[in-house]
């Protein structure tokens, strides 16, 4: 049998004078009187329970301490002075699990440690009514993702993570032993995707990727959820198009389905201009070199660079296309008027890049060109490109970083804030 | 712009006389006096085009080979020859990707080669109406799922990958250096998941996990997805009515969206008796035994033996309840009246584990003691145990390996089959 007939939030006014049994953890607890109050907190939210004085249960809640588990049973009474207008009144209750104090981190108080002791004690952090928002805002972002992708006839797939060797450049990469040889942990899908959009025409995935990022920043991770889509016969910018109605999607689905998440964090959602405006690289330059940039052609741009950017711009949420080609993968088709310039984009939150994307190359005479170009061997990559000899066609697609995605959801500024365990150089537990 | 106006699918009696983009790749070539038939292949299927002699789109659709990549523009019309009583007349054709003859595999043909050879050409197996139908059939499947626990209130969440220890025990695990230092590929999101059920109670996760399995079975990959679920306040009972729910919504999913690639595949999904009827692990052994099964108490139930219980019983799907607990992992809850037996289950199809699930220790005391029992170390798991000092309700959840139910969705015989590009001992590429 089940714990409980109803979860927190689902305690309201309709339940009036139902029994009900919920379970949950001690958010807060008062004194008041003759009464104790316990904030009551499970996976959707609070709920005020209220034990009087001389009942059984009240000798039990005397034992309580904040954290601990517990399993009610009382009556539901709409109360104008309780949280939500409802409160439960205890007739039994039991402790299934006493925590113990002090705990190492409050989870009631909005009072917030820094971000190591946190993550230290992340159990516990994740427990913080700020982290459960984040972690809903998330699952409902990525579920709207999907749902827009599978309405345009995308597939989802599965791509090896354990693969042989390199796909964005040989630095970077963490081994993994396998059967005795070496092999990697992929950087991305990118290889297995394109073949699967040579198979099926188009794929998206939503897994781990890796990079050994030596930096220690507010934007990288060693492991991280990357968002990928492949489509044959989409060039770049029937690719920003899609991604666009994924933003959009993204966007109201978190706005629909967690509007309390979002007041929790105090954060409203930008309203972005859409169409998505696209800058040029080459425009970014001129603009960069205005502001006073010391910055030439086929230079990155990098975040302090886009901070002057996006302030010069007054936008949001932008695209920057057509990347010289040397600044970017092997894989990447240049633009047939100009080949010094690529049919590439990224699109940028603010002064963050938060989506990587381009026209492929779909011609095996070009990719290993562009691999020897980039002092690469193309005999490395011949488990990828001897399928372009058997009709592939034309493709684009893109790389989105799920946890810089969460920072425009959310508000927050650190990707270790919004990935429940985060790794890095010096993180590997919890 | 868009290479296509219209799928492969989408052309049907209602665009007759309608002028129409396509592409995709030449399935099937024909020559027809006077004529050319193509059977061009997209993503979502086959659709017929007709070349007229004389014409300039003759001329190009002469130097067609099979798989290569073609678009084409034409008029629909209506012909009660065709596939599909529709054919598109051709009014130009470009060939955009040029396949080499002869192919490595024959994607047209039903005469299949054996998997080992399929698994090497797989970029052009993946492209075979089979293979297709798996495709889309996993990717309903997954899609059911997530429906289905979204809607029970799950969130989505993403586990950490590189972990610092084993959580399945010491075998079976793969090495990763990480920044200089050991770690591992997690063999699956147990110690996470519990965590995380400690957090935020109902959660789920679709991901990547790794078995450095040296057996070479049709059932066992080294890197498989897992679907895995945990959710504070249930135990195992709970579970498998929740999983029973699962299962019909992907049954029904299936149904729903893939009859055309079940048709394909030339399959029935069973039709299985819900509730799913349940076993113990004990009346399982004399069973057994009374097959003559030479079996005790405490031995494991692999799958010959599932065989011939699969037989006896005459089930094809069916849940083996309260296994000995010795024989199954430290985080397994024991029942209250026998210590020896545990609150388990797996869900087997015909003789194949698809699913393993149970209650949760959630005592501190008792985990260290079923570590300690198993020759393991707590103070190599404090990273998971010191949670259970601040309020851990109790809990339980399963893991389901996606790759078996594809055995079941779909009627083939082998995991690697079902896999884009599996790992297995020998196979790290493509």
């Amino acid at each position: 049998m089940m714990l409980k007939t109803h979860r927190a939030r689902e305690v309201d006014e309709s339940l009036e004078a139902k029994e009900v049994f919920l379970a949950g953890w001690v958010h807060t607890l008062r004194d008041l009187g003759g009464k104790k109050f316990i904030v009551l907190r499970d996976g959707t939210g609070l709920v005020q329970l209220v034990v009087e004085k001389g009942s059984k249960a009240f000798d039990v809640a005397q034992e309580l301490t904040q954290e601990s588990v517990v399993r009610a049973k009382g009556l539901v009474r709409t109360d104008k002075r309780a949280p939500r207008g409802v409160e439960v009144k205890v007739e039994e209750i039991n402790i299934l699990s006493r925590a113990k104090t002090p705990l190492p981190l409050d989870v009631s108080d909005k009072v917030s440690a820094d971000l190591d002791t946190r993550l230290r004690e992340r159990v516990l952090d994740l427990r913080r009514l700020e982290m459960q928002a984040v972690m809903r805002i998330q699952s409902a972002a990525v579920r709207a993702f999907r749902e827009k992708l599978y309405s345009k006839g995308f597939l989802e797939v599965f791509t090896p993570k354990i693969i042989a060797s390199a796909t964005e450049g040989g630095a970077a990469l963490f081994p993994v032993i396998y059967f005795g040889k070496e092999a990697f942990l992929a950087q991305s899908p990118q290889l297995y995707k394109e073949l699967l959009a040579g198979s099926i025409e188009r794929v998206f995935e939503v897994a781990p990727a890796w990079r050994a990022e030596e930096s220690d920043t507010p934007f990288h991770l060693s492991e991280f959820v990357s968002m990928d889509v492949e489509a044959a016969f989409f060039d770049y910018n029937d690719i920003m198009d899609l991604l666009e109605d994924l933003i959009k999607g993204m966007i109201d689905g978190v706005q629909r389905e967690c509007s309390d998440c979002l007041k929790e964090l105090n954060y409203e959602l930008p309203k972005f201009e859409f169409p998505i405006p696209k800058i040029t690289y080459k425009d970014s330059i001129e603009i960069l070199k205005k502001e006073g940039v010391d910055v030439k052609f086929g230079d990155d741009i990098s975040t302090p660079l886009l901070r002057v950017l996006n302030k010069a711009l007054g936008k949001d949420l932008y695209f920057i296309t057509d990347w010289p080609s040397s600044a970017r993968p092997f894989y990447t088709k240049a633009k047939g008027d100009d080949p010094s310039l690529s049919e590439s984009f990224d699109l940028i939150f603010r002064s963050l890049e938060i989506v990587s994307g381009s026209t492929r190359n779909s011609s095996r005479d070009v990719l290993e060109e562009s691999l020897k170009q980039r002092g690469l061997n193309p005999s490395s990559f011949e488990f990828f490109l001897r399928w372009f000899d058997y009709g592939m066609p034309p493709h684009a697609g893109f790389g989105m970083g799920l946890s810089r995605v969460m920072l425009m959801l959310t508000g927050l500024s650190s990707v270790k804030d919004v990935v429940a365990f985060p790794r890095d150089k010096k993180r590997l537990t919890p």
